[in-house]
């Protein structure tokens, strides 16, 4: 925000942010408190117009990708619809597996989205020290190469888990999204991290939105590289640019 | 949410909640947690649909019911009108001093909505230990007297804080929307809520959304009532019963 953007002048209210949510809910309230912390504002007035559109009974985007579950397009496209509807410039999803679904969305409806894994790729290749990321993600995040991809195109090796680690790390995900992550299974995922470490990982990306409330940088054997903050930042950027 | 209610059945889906906020952007990330914690649920799809409508560009709420600024309620229009739009079947919002609006609005939107103030009177006259509920709210809030209304008629007696203390009640209020709170501040806000008790409250009213990030229930001298929490159980009792 400039400083003439103020209360003042109601027309200057700035672009509308779309957030399509709700995948989980507690990673929607997380990517929301991390866009306000992103903002420089000291009043109500100088944070981002925001609209959320938290739609928890998406199917499972986590099924859909290994094939066994219902098509989520059908309500992201929903949710997007809304969004614009609503006029939004343009929408963010706080939801990694949901990005596989994105392009198809983005054929149905008119508003551009911001991808929060290709943000993360193009972050992760600026920094210096960063030859492979060790990824936590979704089994699904995982099987739609999303990360893998991204990573690969901007010249970072992706790492993921053994099969008996990713299992842990799908445990942990449902943990938090059921409100009952434990202190075993915390220290459970960490074990995870380590191994990716001795693999070769610069950085551990906490590539799915429940990943950072199971894990902290304190507790994370490297950096612990957060997509939804990432994301955040470039929200405000982009929209401080509208 | 019945047990019939699952994402395998698209249609039952479940009502659209409404959410007014953005009033402040801190508050309302604090609400739709609380929404969150409110609803009994294990997996994403048994979550409420939600829309968060979260315009930080309303008018000061404050200001406008002092007699000083900018009319907030064609904002607030806005974003009912956005709501119904997109299809809510009620709605919230989770600021206070909104609320001073909220009847004007009703009379431009034909949507209904549920008033925190009235639930939290009502939640309030049912508690047998209490006879007086000691506010800390913003000077606006107390000037349009939503609470000590709507207690009153209730048959709850309204405590409101001396001169001196309702500034101090002000600045804690707005170093938590600031983001910058300290811990002087926080005791002086102890301070005023035990003079609250002093004057004979039973219990202490957070009647503003940032009351609860700046003392907690462990803090206060007496229960410390949020109706924030009361309006999200309301809410997901409301939204199942749909």
């Amino acid at each position: 925000m400039t400083s003439d953007n103020t209360a003042a002048d109601p027309s200057a209210q700035g672009p509308l942010v779309g957030i399509l949510g709700g995948m989980g809910p507690a990673a929607t309230v997380d990517f929301y408190s991390k866009l306000i912390a992103a903002t420089p504002a000291a009043t109500d007035q100088q944070h981002l117009r925001v609209m959320i559109w938290a739609d928890p009974t998406v199917p499972d985007r986590s099924q859909a990708i290994v094939g066994h579950g219902e098509d989520p397009t059908p309500k992201l496209v929903e949710g997007a619809q809304q969004l614009k509807a609503a006029g939004a410039a343009f929408y963010v999803a706080a939801c990694n597996g949901s990005h596989a679904f994105l392009p198809r969305v983005r054929e149905q409806v008119d508003l551009e989205y911001v991808s929060m894994i290709e943000v993360t790729a193009e972050h992760l290749s600026a920094l210096p020290y960063v030859k492979a990321a060790g990824l936590l993600a979704t089994d699904a995040t995982l099987t739609a190469g999303l990360y893998q991809d991204s990573l690969a195109e901007y010249g970072v090796k992706p790492i993921v888990p053994e099969a008996a680690d990713q299992h842990t790390v799908m445990e942990a995900i449902y943990a938090v999204k059921a409100g009952d992550l434990g202190p075993e299974l915390r220290v459970s995922l960490v074990r995870v991290a380590q191994s990716l470490v001795e693999k070769g990982a610069d950085v551990i990306v906490a590539a799915c939105t429940e990943i950072p409330l199971a894990m902290t940088t304190e507790e994370s054997p490297r950096p612990l590289v957060d997509p939804a903050v990432l994301l955040a930042n470039r929200v405000v950027t982009k929209a401080n640019s509208l």
